[in-house]
């Protein structure tokens, strides 16, 4: 099995200003096509520090992924540091200049001075595309071992990885056999410790496959790593325990392929030729951010509304008043009318209604923060529940929003 | 000043299954008691790894601090790699055994036969109290080093770290003087470069206070790190170049104390009592969502309509039918219409509207995807501008909210 090593490069990561989750992401990307990473390291904008760490990683690894550090300003010393470490000089590279000076005219911004300096690269090595920002990445060989460098920023940097580093690595890595298959089932519905007691036959360490969980409010993700010695052999491995899973797990299972709640969704909406609008209090606006994330969503989402205050609930969705002073804006009568009243007003198939108090003010001991009413209003009309969610305002959004959506799936599921 | 490199220890880190947020933490903590963290290393549960890692750090650094590797299991290494570090055996401690004996009994739970070696110490070294769990950390010396051992699970570091090492290691580190204040300033409407040109005579890294610069969706944060003998003096230093930055940069800088646009433009509407309504169409919610992230949004906020659909900008926002058919949905005139609509309907002082392209389909020649235009109503009229945002449909989503908060912050600043 390949082995890789990275690195992060930037005082901020140092210092906890920004948690580094690049690494996590490299790592898992990597086991993915059979490459496991043995060590990550974090320097500061230090030349030497930096020439040192790559080859200690270069020392330990076939692949060494370096991000950050590759910006404009003065802070930026990665592609100094490389050149001192390949003992190379930095070129001017006439083709990516252009690029730079491109991209800026397409945003009609005078290119600074400073930028310029984005278009030098260590003799011997090559830019890599970065679609998004100015920053190009860089790829390097030395004694065999391959050193990719890519921008710090999260997106510019899983954009270039995907695209033209992960398919190089695959290529060249693929040689050394040893494969690994992850699959992960996403859940929803019961707790971790709840489904790893369901699942507590199949939890040995030493069993192949492995099974691990992550949670991400209240999605619970079953990680599935299968080895053998070809690709195929360990996905078979994998696919029987995603089917033994899922078959155990039943409808707590919602996918099998990574998507997220909010893409399912969509998928059934889309399948069955359905439409949704939505009406929102206390999430203010997160679960339709959640449904439009999806691209596409225009096929089946159609009006949302933020009826944040009481005035609102009345006049544009049409929630009697009295409703509202009888029980509460956050009440069962007031979530199911929201639902009905967005269903009608839009003319969908469905409509979700959210309405509670996000905290961390606003709470009654009778009505505390985290109370939240969830409306579904269908063919068969309107059924709401209560839920009273735990956590900060953001937990307590988020979990209103995905429960909601897992509420929207059960019901296609049936319908 | 002092300097300390951080180890964490362990396979689900470097799978990607779990985020290393424990070295962020600890490099926020040794900040503040002017401890800077030069490195931190992650490796694998491999013996020799573990060795050579603890080496390399405690070359770079006066204070190596380990996490993780001290469980009960097979797949815990590091009290036999920090043994082998040493040159010392392990020992078992009796009084450690007791400790771990009676946590069993208070949870009246027979003590598994495992957790017998979480009791065997690295002789010449001394256990630290873990008062939640079983895993003590452990306390070496080496070479005028100090080398703490913590265990991985968060809260148990945290626990110990505040209450054993921390303090530890400020007495230590107090006699090499130091301290360090950072501040931040939050930027938007100029790239890093451009920011970074305008600063460009106090961007000398040996230069104290340092300007570190890092970017988040358009929004340019300046870190400055000022050291000096006492917190007092750092603080007066980096206090100072806050004011030179914020004095020459002006309307680019939103915040000095780290709040977000959202909250930015919350306090500016609530000091001046004024109240907002919005009206999305391609971020569907998310700008919603940003401006009710903010506890208390609801002094402000009121209204939304999520008008996805070319219908739903007719009927729920009263957009004219014919300006739709005549300039197409995503349009300067719509947008204006959307703004001016959404703060009439809502009986608002100020409305946003947003409508555009997210891609990544949807586009054309004329207008492809990342256009949107931005409407901002408000008592003296509206003002729509174009934009073309680059990147994924995340990224041109956020780009819009964010951009959108940010016209209304200016606006807000000068009515």
């Amino acid at each position: 099995m390949s082995q890789a090593s990275i690195i992060a490069i930037g005082n901020e990561i140092l210092t906890g200003h920004t948690v580094n989750t690049n690494a996590a992401y490299l790592a898992g990307k990597l086991l993915s096509i059979g490459v496991s990473v043995v060590s990550d390291h974090t320097v500061g904008d230090d030349i030497n520090r930096i020439v040192q760490t790559i080859g200690l990683a270069a020392g330990e690894a076939d692949f060494v992924l370096i991000t950050g550090g590759l910006g404009p300003t003065e802070d930026d010393l990665t592609r100094q540091a490389l050149a001192k470490y390949l003992d190379a000089e930095l070129r001017l590279d006439s083709g990516l200049l252009k690029k730079i000076e491109e991209m800026f005219e397409s945003r009609r911004i005078p290119m600074p001075a400073n930028n310029k300096l984005q278009a030098y690269l260590p003799s011997g090595t090559s830019a890599i595309t970065n679609n998004i920002g100015t920053a190009a990445g860089i790829s390097a060989k030395r004694q065999g071992k391959s050193i990719f460098v890519m921008p710090g920023v999260p997106y510019e940097m899983k954009q270039m990885f995907e695209e033209f580093i992960l398919p190089q690595i695959e290529k060249q890595a693929g040689k050394n056999g040893g494969m690994l298959v992850i699959r992960k089932l996403n859940c929803f519905g019961a707790g971790e410790s709840k489904i790893a007691e369901m699942l507590s036959d199949i939890a040995d360490r030493k069993r192949n496959p492995q099974i691990n969980y992550t949670v991400n409010y209240g999605v619970v993700t079953i990680h599935i790593t299968a080895r053998a010695d070809t690709l195929k052999e360990a996905a078979k491995l994998a696919d029987a325990d995603a089917e033994l899973i899922s078959k155990r797990l039943g409808s707590l299972v919602f996918s099998t392929g990574g998507q997220t709640l909010a893409e399912v969704v969509g998928r059934l909406l889309t399948a069955g030729k359905k439409t949704l609008a939505i009406a929102e209090s206390c999430t203010g606006g997160l679960l339709g951010s959640m449904i439009t994330d999806i691209p596409g969503a225009s096929r089946y989402f159609t009006h949302g509304w933020i009826t944040y205050s009481n005035n609102a609930k009345i006049t544009e969705l049409g929630v009697p008043a009295e409703l509202i002073e009888k029980y509460g804006a956050v009440s069962e009568e007031v979530a199911s009318a929201m639902a009905n009243q967005a269903k009608k007003r839009a003319v969908t198939n469905y409509a979700i209604a959210i309405t509670g108090i996000a905290g961390p003010d606003g709470g009654t001991a009778q009505k505390p923060a985290g109370l939240v009413f969830i409306g579904i209003a269908g063919p068969a009309g309107v059924e709401t529940k209560r839920f009273v969610f735990t956590g900060n305002r953001t937990a307590i959004r988020i979990s209103a929003s995905t429960t909601a959506l897992n509420a929207l799936r059960l019901k296609l599921q049936i319908d």
